[in-house]
């Protein structure tokens, strides 16, 4: 046995066993264990933001870690924007990077870069094991690491002779710590603030935005006068019908603003005190409100769920009678294809425990707001903001949840960055249905623009907003990747193109030209 | 003025003209200061990786280096890969990475990053100024910075409230160090070195590699008995017909062995000692011969012109009769497509005073040779080894040099990484056809696979370095970007095909199945 069997035995024996890769000549002992250890699922992306991107949405829809196969220095560095949108949505994520081996790195041959110093500010664990006897029990703690509350980013360093050198056998999977639990006074802290009466938003993430913490967090709203938010962008939030309802803060700060006035207590489960997206002249940065006092329930790292149920049974909050959403479709649009008709039409044909995976930006906020009381569906966002995870994301979605349906709004602009994550979802032969929403512009940019106060902008500022020109055609995009690819011109001939690509297994695109 | 203002005007007042980019909101004063600064060109990347790949172009060809503005952490790390190479073929490059306001950045909101971190690993240079009224100063800084021998990477991280703050003026440009030149008695050395008579190599990359210091090279050759070698990649090289032959350092570690076999001084010329490009198990790194001396004629930041031309006329070379390739283009090639119909075809009707962007890897390497003894022409290669340069390199030569036709030659898997490219060129109507080399593989990956000793690969590692499932179709994939395109299916097409591109104006791309 070679180190890289021993570190695949390893993987799987932990239970990771999906890999997406895109692999070099330093990553070659690796490839080939895969036939040695065939429960490994391995996963060929294009570009390596693909592959980060994709273990995200898996890690999102599992809570487990995929591995991510990347090449050297730019292998990782090309992967990193998916990264970081990944740690924002506290995606327990392991990162593989293959090296030079550890002898040949002082002759500086062209591929080398200081791996290391490339990771660490995106990595919470970060080990370069030097030899291949050790790299099964590194391995071991990099699982353990990426699971460690609330998901963290663990990166392995791999080189090459570590990666063909001899060793002995598998490690046993190392126990991550669980969740830290809420002590009671905390919990009879906010209790108490809660019974005082006063204006009160519960803002939530993370694992509060699980389901049973949903339903907690419901009763609370009942027993008193809190309201719920979640944060503008979250890693996955069930909803729809069936679902509790839970306010979703706004992106522009004056919205933002508007939501929490009058607030005196603002509660935070699962996250910290808002901030605006981007600073603007003359604006503050916090959007907590004057005169409100911020009361920490539970860190993202803490057990949100329990603490949540914890508070609504100190509260004596019912169990029963709990408000769910009520599933109200938009009616079937007809006429013109714009936002609002994109919106009814998803909203209307959305299939049941589809997931949601809205990277739509300007053009899709009112699909967000059209399916907030549709089908059942888990909504998975980008949290970090580095646009170009949607695509991937759907890619990883639908390797972990092979029995649903996933639905992508995507943004033209923001497409682009990872459109290679077309061609894996042909070779896995996903269920992705991917709605291009092509306004032909870096639409939010043209709404900044204002915004901070650039006044001085005139046409050759915004011709760098604007991708009309050449006019990208995404039907053709898509079948150069293999992707059966439509252009619907009215809104009834979205509707069946939608139910059409739902119906039939594999991806499908649909570009809806707004 | 503000901030922004100063930084524009600054740039241009430094010759600095042209800005490559994909900004967000945290730039968007730098985008409204362009209708303040008409001459700073900019130019719109779909992705970063096509961005700092263009200016590494822009830079080879012109010598000086262009702007790059990317978005934050993610933009600057989908960035890096291509940064990476630009370093390795020692360009100039000048980021600008736009970050929050100052301010604003304790609040960590989703965007935040440690962008210094980042950077850090691939910049020489690196400034965070924080007082809009020093930025000017701080720009003329970087600019220096990047112009300092033999060619250096400037990060300037631009928070959005030193960009929107006021400021009064540019600042002066500042005058980046020359080249040191090499003393006296260390050419002397060399010279004595070689009129030993024993087997001698002279060594060549970076400003070793222009016209003058290769007739220099060339006169040494014909009075010694030293060969001449460029490292097996290089930033830009004049060959073809006219030009002083150089030979290249093989790829393979044996083939670079066979190269150097027998040799007793090795002279380097703006690069340092040979090593193999990947570590294999059992083979050296070094390519050094056993008995063979190493000297240091020039380092790549040295005066690599003056010190070759020293030592000619030290070794009393004669500046007359200097051997030059004879045109010698491959007669035009019939019947099928295969690499090396392509590389005859290529050979036959390269233009006069083309740039061969060559990133065709296996099946391009045919070509590389065919092209030797063809028009003259500058030969640009991927210095870093990170794949997904070549199409992004064309931009940035095609902006630099109007006036002449841009072959990229690109190999399938490679062009997947910055497809977004070709985008680029039709916004800009840039002169560039782009030749895929469609073998569906990583091809050198299934060479690399069994040189490593990865001897249990079986279907399931095989499977990793094939990208025949679904088929890439290129043609489609062009058009989508608004590129005319087409897939000739003999090499007289292919010959037909390339000089309709070479005669129209704009892009055009030719899938190659092979």
């Amino acid at each position: 046995m070679n180190g890289a069997q021993s570190l695949l035995e390893t993987l799987v024996g932990a239970d990771i066993d999906v890999c997406f890769m895109n692999p070099g000549t330093s990553e070659m002992h690796f490839v080939a264990a895969l036939d040695a250890v065939p429960r490994m699922r391995s996963i060929l992306g294009l570009f390596e933001g693909v592959v980060t991107g994709a273990a995200d949405g898996y890690a999102r829809m599992t809570g487990r870690p995929a591995v991510n196969l990347l090449h050297l220095g730019p292998g990782l560095t090309n992967s990193l924007a998916n990264v970081h949108n990944a740690r924002r949505a506290y995606s327990p994520m392991l990162l593989i990077v293959g090296d030079h081996a550890t002898y040949h790195k002082r002759f500086d041959a062209p591929l080398t870069s200081d791996i290391q110093g490339l990771a660490r500010p995106l990595s919470d664990w970060l080990r370069t094991p030097l030899r291949a006897d050790n790299l099964a029990q590194v391995a071991a703690e990099a699982v353990s690491a990426a699971l460690t509350p609330p998901g963290k980013v663990a990166t392995l360093i791999l080189p090459a002779d570590v990666s063909w050198g001899p060793a002995e056998r598998a490690a046993k999977p190392i126990a991550p710590p669980a969740a830290a639990r809420v002590d009671s006074p905390r919990v009879s802290a906010i209790a108490r603030v809660l019974k005082s009466g006063e204006p009160a938003v519960l803002l939530m993430n993370g694992t509060a935005l699980r389901e049973p913490a949903l339903l907690a967090a419901e009763r609370i709203a009942r027993k008193t006068s809190a309201r719920l938010f979640s944060d503008t962008f979250v890693g996955r939030l069930p909803r729809g019908a069936g679902r509790p309802v839970i306010s979703r803060l706004g992106y522009f700060a004056e919205r933002a603003e508007q939501d929490l006035r009058g607030t005196r207590h603002l509660i935070l489960v699962g996250t910290k005190a808002p901030a605006a997206f981007f600073a603007y002249p003359g604006k503050p940065s916090s959007l907590v409100p004057e005169g409100c006092t911020v009361h920490h329930l539970a860190a993202p790292e803490e057990d949100c769920v329990e603490a949540l149920e914890h508070l609504a049974d100190e509260l004596g909050a019912e169990r029963s009678g709990v408000r769910l959403c009520e599933l109200q479709r938009a009616p079937r649009p007809q006429g013109a294809l714009d936002a609002r008709s994109i919106a009814a039409a998803i909203s209307a044909v959305l299939p049941d425990h589809a997931i949601l995976v809205d990277e739509g930006n300007t053009d899709g906020s009112l699909t967000s707001i059209a399916t907030t009381s549709s089908a059942p569906h888990d909504w998975l966002l980008n949290t970090g903001g580095s646009i170009g995870l949607g695509l991937p994301l759907a890619v990883g979605a639908a390797v972990a949840c092979p029995d649903r349906k996933v639905l992508c709004l995507e943004g033209d602009g923001s497409a682009m960055y990872t459109i290679q994550a077309l061609w894996t979802m042909v070779r896995e032969q996903l269920d992705v249905t991917t709605v291009i929403l092509a306004n032909r512009s870096y639409r939010i940019l043209n709404i900044e623009l204002g915004r901070v106060g650039a006044s001085s902008a005139g046409p050759r500022a915004k011709d760098m907003l604007d991708i009309s020109r050449p006019e990208l055609d995404f039907v053709s995009l898509a079948r150069g990747m293999g992707v059966p690819a439509s252009a619907p011109r009215t809104a009834e001939e979205l509707c069946s193109e939608l139910e059409r690509a739902f119906h039939e297994p594999g991806p499908h695109l649909i570009e809806c030209k707004i």
